[in-house]
């Protein structure tokens, strides 16, 4: 670790006391939820251990649990200065890095709500989110300040780093100085746990994007559900790879507070730096998306980690190539699945015990799958989608267990969304039937298993047959040669559709079919045909370099649709 | 495992659905917490995990996750039949057996109030409790059916047979048939999380005991946090020495199903039952108090334990030398501190790494203090106790961090009950300052951690100071020979009062001491003379054969004090 000295106003008093002020009228056996109690906990209890580490950048910083929850304080004190009033929105652009993840507690620990603005948006983007928000203040990382160019209220900057000249710690110290060392007592707990927490937009690729507003109870329960159900505890690091702009980093920045654990951030995701810190920093955990962990494991740095090491994935389904790459180096996966209306992960594909017998092939079909509710999340179900014309209250049925009825996932309880900010017709058309209706097509398995078909619109109807894009991917990423592929429909003058896959070849095989595309095309439909039925097999094939994705490194199938269009 | 068939009613449906209704008006986003959640998760996720057995009686019992909850529901329907409303209270006595834990679960699908009475009162003391909880159905092990014998309301004798032909079995075989196998669809989900779980009364060792209220959502976040705590999982088999009517066990009929774990139930304790199954049924985890712990370890029975196992220990401080002897054997400690007024534990003895590196008797030391509140629990401090006189509503000031000033712990949060029953007056006198008063006398050391002293009546006022029993019994305890030992104040000519200690001499020392108690007692005064200050070291010694003890194994110093006051 690097020298580096906090800024004075980030040390604690000696005799700092960790409880905040409880409005009058709370009982003496309720606390209302909120997920500031973990690192107030931690701070109390484990001060002196380190809490946050940015090592990667010009300006490293290390901050401990005391030095860092009083740098959160300092935050609240400096908003409530701000203007800052209980509800408002504070809208937060930045990578991973010590600015954002402060905010996930201090802005809470305001009352206020949190914004977090994906930093790959586009200036009018932005300035609709905005709008939307009605966010009353911006903390902007230097890097993405020119994305608040048409900001009408205060922008502050931060130059991450961590030292006095940056305007964010100048901030941070003005808040210490207005506290007048109340400290904690100053700032008052928030009596009503269903009072909003963040507010994330969903990336939307139709239309505007949704404003989703999270509860205060909610983020508390499903912090803990994650820290549980992916066993952190007090020697856990955990990597930041998945953005914490991305609903609110899946409630991991209150997560990893539940168990006392390290985290380290990391401005950009690349593959040197994270098989750095696999192998060196101690790290014991990491959320990514597949395509993310589809390049780390095919990167030249890749080795056998030197401790267990557990990986979330969601995003999609995780492939047996890649299980069984993450397997090989000692990663294990815990397949979640989730969505920013259900703060993330809200399901998890349990492992049976009777699964570890299976040949790798196998129990990647069964761990593909996306499971059950986790820990404190309510019910997800498979239902028949209500019908337009049917009334809101409507009763939802369950689809049969039997692996092949497509429905739709519902979920509802503590860790589904409040509501679409500002936009009630749309909170209307989510909850129909009394659920938080995914848009997530699935069946039911026999054994109680969700497992995700396709969005309605990755279905490929190929001669009158259903035929799922994902399963034709799964099966295709067998074939030794692929790295990534991603399919979609092409219209078919005789089928009406057939599938296209685009496909990205491995670095030691890309020279070998080098001017023979059309070689491994063919050689790809053979394989595709001892293990699909003739309607799911690709008609085409486009080997490409890379594949258009999100800032959360899922596959844009849009943007493929388009290229299709085309041809 | 020896054969074992079910009842037909136990035997779920194929099409089971784990959902109850839940009534109009819950909003989408929330489900009001209830820790029946658990339950119907395990039975939904891992329905053929064995769940509970019951192994060492005349008629064994083993249950699968899905049989054991189609059961559950069995006894809701039935009590609902035998016109059960919900909160009414359902009584319970009984030793651990199924019966037992079923009704942690099934008592709440009624929306009914478990109501557990420890199994070692007398029949007027039964009496009283029946009478005062007004509940209105009994369910009673035939070994306690005389308990009973006064009973103005319902009473249902289980013979803990499992099997056709028990009153039991044939009342939850009712219920199945009640249902109209409607299923749990037929049963209505508590909308009101604040609704009481439990009833469970005081062992008050002076006066009537109190009934103390807790909730649903108390309970719920209870038992994630102990199963966090303690880290149960899939693999954990929790083995029950405390008895379930001490305080619903500490939350742990629900902790397990929490983590999926198996359970098994033993209606005895001991030593012989207790090793054989640390060492040959899979056992992870116990909870037990230290006076069971000290019997245990000092077994003939005693031995390494083949896998790693958890014990939790609470009801009063672990000595060093209980810590070594529990280390030595591979069992890991966890330190737990509560009262029935906090569902059992909320606070535990948090480990710093640093302490691994110290020396036994000193990492004792620091293991023997209460720590903090644990994860769901709200804040513990402790304060100078309100004055007689003062306002309820008086603000409670933290003694100093100084390891020296004795104040009262004071609790508060979701893991405090909720009153104690048709008792306001008590329930004000216990709320004063808006926290729990636990009358438990404790310091806080600089480092944060809450260590007991006494209770207020335990204190010793020898020669004008204050000498604290836990303290001086700590210190004896680390003499070689002693198994077991007690300290209470006899009264002294000159200086008011001055410690006496009752000692149990372990087994392989007791020959050695015989018929010669004067020298032994000379020679542990000298011990305690190179520990302990002058006023603290024990005027008396008595070598005892057994010490006084609650069923909850806690030392009965009031027994002891009666002694004294013959002397």
């Amino acid at each position: 670790m690097q020298s580096f000295t906090p800024t004075p106003e980030s040390i604690p008093p000696a005799n700092v006391k960790y409880t905040l002020q409880l409005p009058e009228g709370v009982p003496v056996h309720v606390q209302p939820l909120n997920p500031l109690a973990f690192v107030l906990r931690a701070a109390q209890i484990y001060p002196k251990k380190l809490a946050l580490s940015h090592p990667d950048v010009p300006y490293p910083v290390y901050y401990n649990y005391d030095v860092w929850t009083q740098r959160i304080q300092n935050l609240a004190y400096a908003l409530i200065e701000a203007g800052i009033r209980p509800g408002d929105r504070v809208a937060l652009i930045a990578p991973n890095s010590p600015v954002i993840a402060e905010a996930h507690h201090g802005v809470l620990a305001a009352r206020a709500v949190i914004c977090p603005i994906n930093t790959r948006l586009t200036v009018p983007e932005v300035d609709y989110i905005l709008e939307h928000s009605g966010a009353k203040f911006i903390i902007v990382d230097h890097e993405y300040a020119k994305l608040t160019q048409n900001a009408k209220v205060p922008v502050l900057v931060s130059n991450d780093t961590g030292r006095v000249g940056c305007p964010y710690e100048a901030f941070l110290s003005s808040g210490r100085r207005f506290s007048q060392e109340k400290g904690w007592a100053g700032l008052q707990w928030e009596s009503n746990e269903d009072s909003a927490a963040a507010l994330c937009y969903t990336s939307g690729t139709t239309g505007r994007p949704k404003g989703v507003i999270t509860t205060l109870r909610g983020s508390y329960l499903a912090a803990i559900a994650n820290a549980y159900e992916t066993r952190m505890d007090l020697n856990s690091v955990y990597l930041w790879i998945l953005p914490m702009f991305h609903a609110c980093g899946w409630t991991y920045p209150w997560a990893i507070t539940v168990a006392f654990a390290g985290q380290i951030t990391l401005r950009t995701v690349s593959n040197n730096l994270i098989w750095n810190h696999l192998l060196n920093s101690g790290v014991t955990h990491y959320c990514a998306a597949p395509t993310v962990q589809i390049g780390l494991m095919s990167s030249p740095e890749a080795r056998v980690v030197p401790r267990k090491v557990t990986t979330i994935i969601a995003g999609s389904a995780p492939t047996a190539q890649l299980l069984g790459d993450l397997e090989k180096k000692g990663i294990k996966a815990v397949h979640v699945y989730g969505l920013t209306e259900t703060y993330g992960p809200s399901t998890t594909c349990y492992v049976q015990p009777t699964w570890a017998k299976l040949p790798l092939d196998e129990r990647a079909r069964l761990l593909a799958r996306q499971g059950f509710s986790f820990l404190t999340a309510g019910s997800a179900r498979v239902v028949y989608p209500p019908k337009d014309g049917e009334p809101d209250n409507v009763e939802l049925v369950d689809v049969p267990k039997d692996g092949k009825t497509v429905g739709e996932i519902v979920m509802r309880g503590n860790i589904a969304m409040k509501e679409y900010f500002k936009d009630p017709e749309a909170t209307r058309k989510a909850f129909r039937g009394g659920h938080f209706n995914t848009g997530d097509l699935a069946v039911m398995h026999p054994d109680g298993y969700i497992a995700i078909q396709d969005r309605s619109k990755d279905i490929i109807i190929s001669g009158g047959e259903n035929a799922s894009s994902v399963a034709i991917e799964q099966e295709l990423a067998s074939h030794p040669d692929i790295l990534e592929v991603s399919v979609v429909a092409r219209p078919h003058p005789k089928w009406g559709e057939r599938p296209m896959a685009f496909v990205i070849l491995k670095t030691q095989a890309a020279p070998r079919w080098k001017g023979r595309h059309d070689a491994f095309a063919a050689e790809l439909k053979k394989h595709a045909r001892s293990r699909l039925p003739g309607f799911a097999c690709p008609e085409w094939v486009s080997v490409v370099d890379e594949l258009p994705k999100t800032s959360t490194g899922k596959i844009q199938k849009v943007a493929l649709r388009k290229i299709v269009a085309k041809l």
